[in-house]
């Protein structure tokens, strides 16, 4: 059930609409966070995560973690990779410039390919890289919340593992995760990072992730950065990860321990954010998880359609790289992108607007995820008011 | 008010019990991270920080970012010192041993001045120890949860200022933030970090930190590490600090934004633990700050005095050091801690058992911070029944 509480329908792609018990489960009483019952709760949250991820191989292990989604960005980066490392990022907008920049920080050589705006690199183009390089990793952008262009993982894995076994494959799967199908074991990925507050449908504050077994292994094999630290012990085992918040010397035995029932302690984790993850979680899994990316799917066509009916273009140029959770759309040249959004905002809607910086007053964007695709009257309602404002102005 | 739904009263020191109105905060519709709204309550809560941290500096900078306690460390390793820097630690307990932890991570040398377990490091051998050596930074653990060990930060600043006047001064301030008077203006503190869930009573998932004027011009002058990282420009600003979840190069401009009211983007805050902040802040502020600390003092007074006249021996040997928002009880030889913590639990109040790891099995703590202590029948309830327990057994 939506939020009772009268509100401006919140249809941007992400923060999503959240489900009422899920709210409720926010205001959960104080716990401690070594009690049995919130052991319990966490434990249920991470065993559910391997579900949503579509993993049954034990060596897998999901991470949740007080944070927001770049967070995500720092596990990877300070773990799995060391500084002098070379990592291919797939660039479909701009949060590859972001992980990018984040790999810099810990002395990562991070090298982009680069697609025009609403396109994404090519296949040929990647195996071409891959056979140039000895790349550790290859991240992608699942879905690039700035643009909507959704990227072929399971193509790209295949690739990748064809062409370069070795090199891990890191999903940003931020705008993806609950929205898209995403089969971790099947398609062999090494790392899906994504946060609460999309798809998955649980308010912001959490960083949640899950990596390979062999992603583990590249971590627990890891040595010491080559001289890095001035007069530290380069084999010091604190220097596995250079960041202390973001270090799976840290994390890893707290998740395990959490999955197992053992009372354990690193940093004191949110139980109330983690009661409203295990509340989206279990609606999630109430239902077979292909249904719900069919719906999804069938909203986001009908809303495309509607668009491309209006003889409106979406920033993702061909069909099959268009995002099943959003949609990024360019206004025509005489409507402009803040008058429309403080008009929808009247009629109590709130669509986002662009964030690609080229092209930022271009364009807006329309988040269909979660309880908002599941409560289809509601986002029906939206739509229309959408496609109205759209449509009005060029027929008047 | 407290919490009206049947739970059990939870007194340990943190999470500690929270306010009805501020856990229904954590149930708010959801709202963008850019909407005006949204801003107003954040600007807000920056505001209402700058009041509980007692600066009217204009350059003191308030942070707010998703994530625990632990997190602080991180932005005082990554952005105030750099590798190769000295930093004086002064150990009561636990914490200090991972803030020194924390420094090595980022290769910076943390001297540890310990003292035994109850006390902490004396104003004379802190002297010496910065007569020694230039120093970078202090740091000093306020009020440390393993042992409730009480620091004179007041005395110490003054003393670092005198001794060596460029030597940072940075207080772990995770659980005395709410409970301990902290001036940080008059005591001319550099940094001040804590987290949510403890006295300022707004459940888990934020790290909240307070820096001076003088620390973030630390942070702009930086250099970038000397030749750190393989192949990377050593003056790449990127590399001004190295942890992208903890850069003030990511944070500080958010922060400056979003108390100025202007929409601004690093990584998606949560609306709804914001909220939840806001509503514990205006409830703190709506009292005097010293009515606050008195009622903090009574209260943990009357703790003491009871477990005295018991007969019982607190971790915090001396008067002046012992916390004012938790207390530290060894227990009697013929009462086993977690026997006692399942009597209590049964009778519904959570302690906690010892987290100081050298002893752990030989001492309980019991925290009487924020709503448990401004509702006082309800915490005199859990008090009586406390003392019932250590008494009884003797008596028998």
């Amino acid at each position: 059930m939506a939020c009772p509480i009268k509100h401006p329908t919140l249809l941007i792609p992400g923060p999503i609409e959240y489900d009422e018990a899920v709210l409720q489960s926010m205001s959960h009483y104080s716990e401690s966070h070594i009690s049995s019952s919130f052991i319990e709760t966490f434990s249920e949250t991470l065993s559910m995560l391997r579900k949503l991820f579509q993993t049954e191989d034990p060596s897998s292990q999901p991470f949740v973690i007080s944070g927001s989604g770049t967070l995500g960005w720092d596990l990877v980066a300070a773990n799995l990779t060391k500084p002098g490392d070379d990592v291919l990022v797939l660039h479909s907008g701009y949060f590859a410039d972001s992980f990018a920049d984040c790999f810099e920080i810990y002395g990562i050589r991070a090298t982009q390919l680069k697609a025009p705006i609403g396109s994404c690199p090519e296949l040929a183009e990647v195996e071409k890289a891959l056979r140039e390089k000895n790349y550790k990793m290859l991240t992608v952008t699942h879905v690039d919340t700035s643009t909507g262009v959704l990227m072929d993982i399971k193509s790209l894995s295949e690739l990748a593992r064809r062409i370069s076994p070795e090199t891990l494959i890191v999903v940003d799967g931020v705008c993806s995760v609950g929205s898209e199908n995403i089969e971790f074991d099947t398609w062999e990925l090494d790392a899906v990072i994504t946060a609460s507050q999309k798809a998955i449908g649980c308010p912001a504050g959490l960083s949640i992730s899950m990596f390979s077994g062999r992603a583990i292994k590249v971590f627990k094999a890891r040595n010491c950065p080559p001289g890095s630290y001035f007069g530290i012990n380069p084999c010091n085992l604190k220097l596995l990860a250079n960041s202390s918040t973001a270090s799976f010397k840290n994390w890893l035995p707290i998740m395990e321990n959490y999955e197992a029932k053992i009372p354990s302690y690193f940093a004191t984790p949110s139980p109330q954010l983690i009661h409203a993850l295990h509340t989206a979680l279990a609606q999630i899994l109430s239902k077979p998880l292909p249904a719900r990316f069919k719906a999804h799917r069938e909203t986001s066509q009908h809303v495309k359609e509607a668009i491309t009916s209006l003889g409106l273009k979406q920033l993702a140029s061909r069909p099959e790289n268009q995002a099943n959770g959003m949609t990024a759309i360019y206004l025509p040249e005489h409507i402009k992108a803040s008058e429309l959004l403080s008009s929808l905002y009247k009629k109590d809607v709130i669509f986002a607007g662009g964030l690609h910086k080229d092209i930022a007053m271009k364009y807006i964007r329309f988040g269909h995820m979660g309880v908002s695709v599941v409560s289809a009257p509601f986002l029906a309602f939206s739509d229309t008011l959408l496609i109205n404002f759209l449509d009005g102005p060029e027929k008047k």
